[in-house]
């Protein structure tokens, strides 16, 4: 049988007894530094050539990180090339410094050393395998041997430093493997290169922590960096930074709870490119932190352009689910969250906390839209077409006439299984409110106004008069109607409202009007008319609804429905 | 300014004192419910049509789904025809439970039992909206007015589940956007709803926590589930269940928490489907159980058919990243990891606890391949090549072949800039070792021992005849190759050894000659041949050897790389 769990054994975790991470809150960003050109570039089918890491640096340095790892320049030509590359034409700013990675052996550190020649300020990374599959399998070495493999790797990297006195170096142990390391054997290790490299005597230093497999619960990552934290040498005098992976799905839980835990520094990539399943992703980092008021330290608000310049680098797609970047994150297609969501941001004024339902953060601040948020298929609600209708048309519609679009819309995409667009939408509402044949349109109207009633005077299609009384314009123009036409109407809803603002605003008239003669059954009809005059808008609106009372509806320009849309 | 974290508010956790859950540890699967064809379905482009459900739905049950919600009947006629369809066709495997989501509304209630009418066994899932945000914003009702549309609910769920006694009930509550909502409010509801279903008095009764929208970091949302397990009435007759998103990238770990802290059940899809960034993805929280020896009462070993299935359901690829199903996540491209593995995967034996470095799991158990596993570019070291060509060509190298193939290989590769495939590897081997001109080939051979030398005599090209002698075979054919040639060699490394097993098994010689002349200045070339007489592979080596040092390289068929390539 394949499928065996059997074969597999639960990752043993320490017992802590004094845990303290579990009551600590984020409140401040970590240093962060960027391994993409580095842990990235080596986990692609085809790595960057020189065109793209620099495009791909360049995007680092203006997002604003301020510590990036270039390369592994001893193991790769072309890394050591692009190092020499950002130096020579003197393309690191300032403030940025590079990091190279390195293996524990004399000839690879030297070499390191000679890629990073001329850098005003260097972060030499030096890593070695600790873990027990490693030292037992790979290695066959007992712990000592393991160790003094650091141990000289330091000694090493401290001398070539020694050699190199012009450029400010900051030195970087990461005991490689270290979630399945022993935790006193893994202190053991770091102390013996602290010891080696001595921060407390003013050299910067720096221990990494990889989650090279991630292999359990982010909890007991946590546990195993403040055990590591507590039991160090050197703590205050030593940065702690973490590189987590996505084995188990958990490389950002990780990271946060290690932050927690002590550290002070993260290494990941954008959008979590990475060795099999990732590194951890510092756009989903960051912006969890920014979507809790802290200050990220990075400016993520172009994620258009981090997405294109990552994929372009990488030639791996965004997901369209990936947090805070994937095209479908700010979209909503269950009605009800679209009636949130729309209620939500109607009393949303700018300046405001963000307090926005199913929304965690603001589309705008990633230049995306809000009227992405909204898509509707056969599952949406009337507050979803209705928001489509507000943002396409600039209407908001009454309530009654939201629900009925919203079963017209529905039948429509039943009917088609599929997602229907804005455009689509307000042709629905086109053709099922507005539309009239061309023997019902308005041209011209008088209103007299004697002592106690209204006459209307009307002229319509090609020139067909018709006359009415009634106590107001509304009802004269009804009495006009019915008269002419051997009707009877009762007008069951009118909602009328300016669409815009100032005193050229067009006017929108809505209403619904019930066949009220004997043999019409109650039917009932919605009619909506837009003019810029508010009269105009009202007769043209009580005129559509009585010719599509009368089903005179002309179909032209507009897609014909299913029978049962057309009259509700 | 755009980017702005001071529009966001930090969520306010509970200060809880007397946590369990971080020194838990998930021993046994949780309960497992699909929302796939619910939540994933909602939030999809284009919705699934009867086809795809129905080969989702059987999918599910294959894997061993034995809960699963099919949908939201009363809001789209689509889920209420599936719904009468599962059950009219007898569909339901005998010992799975279909769900139906509903709002709190009597005819949506009505509605939701119409459509589960006849089902053996079901579980009706009611939700309302609990949080602040919705309670202020969206509903405009106080606490006691959002408690009381969920104990109507409740009471009206329970009412129609009286009238129809001849299934088997289950009733459900959400109270939705739960992370959201304060705590003892939250509480404070599900009392009020289970002191109308009662489960004390046998009524199965669930109780689903979703964290609609992540809204802090794991550990927080597992404090919440602690807290309401801690303090809700009749906790022992209520399985607690946990629906999370992935706003925050993490979704799985938040649920992994929430086991720890008591959640007895997870809702969740098929490779995280879902709504803006997706549901929890249950495989990944299943492999991570399986990953740790614990059955996940799911079978996930044909992972390419769930990934074909999910897919074509849902119009949306697999990340090439994802934890167990994407393409990648079980390749290894840098040298240092594919060595490791191999190193590994050589000391490993069927049945022994899987410990290989880098592999979580065995690919083998979701039917992926080892060969997958490696691949070659300018990032890899010796041991990818060397595992590649022993895949590909059953050939393992000596040491200082390998290092001369991988020099060889990263020269290609970093020319090219692209990765490189099994069979271009297998071409610069044989093009550097391996190729030769007609004029070296060698045709026949005598040997002759008498008692203190060998004589070797040698027919190669169009017939050209060699003679030597020597204390042995190949001290005999190199005098040979001297003595005709003008040339002065040395063997600086031989390998012989047998491709694959029993007598009719090929052999290989890999070996290096060193120019000896005077003016050859120590010049070296590696050769080997391939024959299934092991004498004659000796020869023919010694020969290509002897050729290539010379320069008298055939190209023919093989590939021309850079010309330090050719000669090492």
């Amino acid at each position: 049988m394949a499928f065996d769990h059997r074969k597999y054994q639960a990752f043993k975790p320490i017992r802590k007894t004094d845990r303290k991470w579990p009551d600590k809150v984020i409140e401040q960003a970590p240093l962060w530094c960027s391994v993409d050109l580095r842990d990235g570039n080596q986990a692609l089918v085809n790595p960057m050539n020189v065109e793209q890491k620099t495009r791909l640096f360049d995007l680092l340095v203006k997002i604003g990180f301020k510590e990036i790892e270039i390369g592994f320049p001893a193991a790769s030509q072309p890394d050591f090339d692009f190092c020499r590359k950002l130096i020579e034409e003197n393309r690191i700013p300032d403030d940025v410094t590079v990091q190279a990675l390195t293996q524990a052996r004399p000839e690879l550190i030297a070499r390191t050393y000679e890629a990073l020649a001329g850098a005003k300020r260097a972060v030499v990374h030096l890593y070695n395998s600790t873990s027990t599959v490693q030292r037992e399998q790979v290695f066959q070495l007992d712990k000592a041997g393991i160790k003094s493999i650091a141990v000289r790797g330091a000694e090493w990297v401290l001398e070539h430093a020694q050699q190199h006195p012009d450029t400010d170096w900051t030195f970087q142990y990461s005991p490689e493997s270290f979630t399945g390391t022993e935790l006193d054997y893994a202190v053991e290790v770091i102390d013996a290169v602290s010891a080696v490299w001595q921060p407390q005597n003013g050299q910067r230093m720096i221990i990494n922590l990889p989650a090279t497999v991630e292999m359990a619960t982010p909890n007991v990552f946590a546990d195993q960096i403040e055990w590591v934290c507590e039991n160090m040498q050197h703590r205050s005098h030593i940065e702690i930074s973490l590189h987590t992976h996505n084995d188990r799905g958990c490389g950002v839980a990780a990271a946060e709870l290690g932050v927690m835990a002590g550290a002070d520094r993260i290494e990941g990539t954008l959008l979590g490119n990475g060795e099999r399943t990732g590194n951890m992703d510092i756009v989903t980092m960051a912006m969890n932190l920014y979507s809790q008021g802290i200050d990220p330290q990075l400016d993520l608000s172009d994620m258009a352009d981090i997405i294109r310049t990552v994929e372009a680098c990488t030639e791996i797609n965004t997901h369209p689910r990936h947090p805070y970047a994937g095209e479908l994150v700010f979209t909503a297609f269950s009605g009800s969250h679209q009636d949130a969501i729309r209620k939500c941001l109607s009393r949303y004024h700018e300046g405001d906390i963000w307090q926005v339902a199913y929304l965690p953060i603001d589309p705008r601040d990633l230049n995306r839209r809000y009227e992405e948020v909204v898509r509707i298929n056969s599952q949406s609600g009337k507050g979803g077409v209705a928001y489509v209708i507000e943002q396409s048309m600039g209407i908001t519609l009454p309530r009654w006439a939201q629900i009925e679009m919203s079963r017209l819309v529905q039948l429509e995409t039943e009917r088609s299984g599929k997602e229907i667009s804005a455009a689509d939408i307000k042709g629905v509402f086109e053709h099922n409110f507005m539309a009239v044949s061309d023997e019902w349109i308005l041209h011209t109207y008088d209103i007299h106004r004697t002592d106690d009633s209204v006459v209307a005077e009307l002229e319509i299609g090609t020139g067909q008069k018709l006359q009415g009384e009634g106590h107001g314009v509304i009802e004269a123009v009804v009495a006009a109607i019915q008269s002419n036409f051997d009707l009877a109407i009762s007008i069951e809803n009118y909602d009328e409202f300016a669409i815009g603002l100032g005193t050229t605003a067009q006017a929108i008239c809505c209403l619904r009007l019930r066949n009220a003669s004997d043999d019409g059954a109650g039917q009932m009809c919605s009619a909506a008319a837009i003019a810029e005059d508010t009269t105009s808008t009202a007769i043209q609106a009580l005129l559509t609804g009585a010719a599509r009372l009368q089903g005179q509806i002309s179909a032209a320009g507009f897609r014909q429905l299913t029978s049962e849309a057309v009259l509700v």
